[in-house]
C-alpha cells in the first residue's frame, strides 16, 4: 500500500467490452460514422502507411458529442428532466447542449469568461445556456456548483466519468472495425476521455496494437503524471492546442497506467507545422488539437524510435490517428 | 448570317457523350473517383438538397488533371515525345506537370512572372520546368511559342481543346453516376473547360438538368459573352478567384452558348464568405475559385430567383455544386 498511489483502488473496474458496445448501439444513429482517410504524401513523409479517423466531421465538429450522447441518452427521464450541467471551455460544452436538446432537456454550461467567442457562439448554436466563471478551475466548480444546486441539473463530467469514456471508445471501435490490422494508434490527451477509451476498444479488439497519447510539451501533466506514477496537476496550460489544457482524473489515470504503451511531447511548432500540412496536403480543416497526434510521427526517424515490430507483410507500419476535431478560429490562425 | 457571331461556325461538332466515357476509361485508374459531399447546416441555409463533387481532394488538388491526363495520355509517342508545353498560372500548370511525369516527357510551364510562389512550388514539385513571362495575354503567348520552337514539345492549351473539355466532364459524369436525380449543376467559369465538360455530361446524362455557371463579378467575360451573343474578353481580371481570370475560348463559347442555362456573378465578398463558411461548416478547404459555385446559393431567395421546376417528392432541390479545387495559400487568407 505505502507506494501505490492514492488513486489505485484494488476494486477499479475499467469499462467494458460491452459497455463499449452497449455505447455504440445507443448513439451510431444519433452521430455520424465518419470517414477514414488516407494521404499518398504524408505515407510518403513517414515512411508508414496512415489511417485517419477524421471526427473533425463528426457532429458539433469533434469526438465529444460520442461520450455526451452516451451519457446523456443514458439518464433516466427523473435523471435528466432538470436539465445538464458540465464545465466546459469548449467542444465538450457544444456536445452536451447538442445531446441536451436531442433528449429535450436544458443544458447548463460553465464557460471561463475568457472562453473564446467561437466557442461560446458554438454552445448557444445548440442551445445551450452559458454562466460564466472565472478563469480557475476553483471558480468554474463552485460556479457549477451553484448552477446545479439553483437547477436541479444533473453534472457530467467532462471526463471522469464511464458513459463518457465509453462512448469515446467508439471512435477507435470504429476505426479497428474498417482497418483491423493496424499496428499502433495515436491521440491526443488532454483529460484522457478520448485516449482512455481508445485504449479499451483497441486493445480489446487487438490485444497486441499499441497506444501511443499525444501531448502539448507545454500541457504535459498526462506525461508526468505516467512517468511518476502519481496523477500531476498543470501549473499552466499556455497550448495553442485548446482543446488539451485538461488535466488527467482519477479514472483516466487508472485505465492509462494500466494500458497505455506511451506518451509522446510535441512543441508548439511542431503543432502548428504539422496543422499547416494536414490543411495543405489533405485538404481538410483540424484543430491544432488535432495536429497534436501526427505532428510526433513527423519527425526524421520517428518511427524508429518507436520500434514497432516489422509487419507480417513487410509493408510500412499501418498507423491510425484520431483527428479529434475540426473547430478553428479563422479570424485567429497561428499562419 | 449577318446577326450569328463569327465563332458560330455550321460545322461545329462538341465533343460527343462517347467521347467523355473514353476519357473516363483512360483516366480512371490514374485519378481520384472524388467523394459527394453533403452539408445539413448547408442544406438547411439555403433551404436545398446539397450534393458537393470536391473536386478539392483531387490529385494535384483541382479538377485540372482529368482534362490534362486525357490530352496527355491521348498523344502518340511521336506526339508526346519532346514534351508538353502550356501557359497556366496555376492549377492547369500542375495538372499537365504531373501528367507529363506519367507519361514521362517533360512538361513547360510557361507562368507569368507575378504567379504565387506556392503554384511555382506545386508546379516543380511534380517536376514541370516553368519559363517566366510577363503578365500579359500577348508575352504568354509568344513566350509559349519561343518554348515550343526550342523544344519542339506539344502545345496544350488549358481549355479551348476537346480532350480537355472532355476530361473535365468526367468530374460531372461521376457525380450524376453517384446521384441521379440532380436537378441543377453549379460549376464556377474561367476559361470554360469544367463548365463546358459539366454541360456535356450532365446533359447527356439527365436530359432536362439546369447548368449554371457561377462567376467573378471582376471577372465577368462568361456573362457579357452569353448576354451579347459575341466573345468578350476581359480588360483586368481582379478577383480573388485566382483560378477563374481566364477568358472564354471559341470552343468553350460555343459549348456554353448552346447549353448553358444561366450565368450568375458574385461580389469579391461573397466570394470570402462562402469560403469561410464551407470551411467552418464542412471543415474541407476549399480554394476561392470553388466559393464562386455556391456564393450565389447563399442569398436570400436565390433559389425562388432560379424557379427550377418543383420536385416529384415535393423535397427541396437536388444541387449538384462542384468544389473546383482547393490550392490556397494559407499564408495569404482573406480572414
Amino acid at each position: 500500500m505505502s507506494t501505490a498511489p492514492q488513486v489505485e483502488s484494488s476494486n477499479f473496474e475499467a469499462p467494458s467490452w460491452d459497455t463499449i458496445c452497449e455505447a455504440h448501439a445507443r448513439i451510431a444513429s444519433r452521430i455520424h460514422r465518419t470517414p477514414v482517410l488516407t494521404s499518398h504524401s504524408l505515407d510518403v513523409m513517414a515512411r508508414a502507411q496512415f489511417f485517419f479517423k477524421c471526427e473533425n466531421f463528426q457532429k458539433t465538429g469533434s469526438f465529444k458529442i460520442r461520450g455526451a450522447a452516451n451519457a446523456i441518452l443514458s439518464l433516466t427521464d427523473a435523471e435528466a428532466g432538470h436539465g445538464i450541467v458540465t464545465p466546459s471551455s469548449g467542444n465538450h460544452g457544444a456536445a452536451v447542449a447538442c445531446a441536451a436538446a436531442w433528449r429535450g432537456v436544458p443544458a447548463y454550461i460553465v464557460m471561463p469568461k475568457n472562453a473564446p467567442a467561437v466557442k461560446c457562439r458554438a454552445v448557444e448554436s445548440y442551445g445551450g445556456r452559458i454562466t460564466f466563471s472565472e478563469p480557475t478551475i476553483t471558480s468554474r466548480q463552485e460556479t457549477s456548483a451553484r448552477v446545479q444546486a439553483a437547477t436541479g441539473a444533473i453534472l457530467i463530467h467532462p471526463y471522469d466519468n464511464d458513459r463518457i469514456i465509453t462512448g469515446q471508445a467508439t471512435a477507435a471501435k470504429e476505426l479497428l472495425e474498417e482497418i483491423p490490422d493496424i499496428d499502433a494508434v495515436f491521440a491526443p490527451v488532454s483529460g484522457g476521455g478520448l485516449l482512455s477509451g481508445t485504449c479499451l476498444a483497441a486493445k480489446a479488439m487487438r490485444a497486441n496494437i499499441r497506444i501511443v497519447g499525444c501531448e502539448p510539451a507545454r500541457a504535459d501533466d498526462a506525461y508526468r503524471s505516467l512517468a511518476t506514477g502519481t496523477l500531476q496537476s498543470l501549473d499552466s496550460s499556455d497550448t495553442i492546442a485548446d482543446g488539451l489544457r485538461a488535466s488527467l482524473a482519477p479514472r483516466t489515470f487508472r485505465i492509462l497506467r494500466r494500458h497505455l504503451d506511451r506518451v509522446l511531447l510535441v512543441s508548439e511548432e511542431e503543432i502548428v507545422a504539422a496543422m499547416r500540412l494536414v490543411w495543405e496536403r489533405m485538404k481538410i480543416i483540424i484543430e491544432p488539437s488535432s495536429a497534436v497526434a501526427i505532428a510526433p510521427l513527423l519527425r526524421p526517424g520517428a518511427l524508429t524510435e518507436l520500434s514497432l515490430p516489422a509487419r507480417p507483410d513487410g509493408a510500412p507500419p499501418k498507423l491510425g490517428v484520431i483527428f479529434s476535431g475540426g473547430n478553428v478560429d479563422l479570424s485567429a490562425l497561428p499562419f
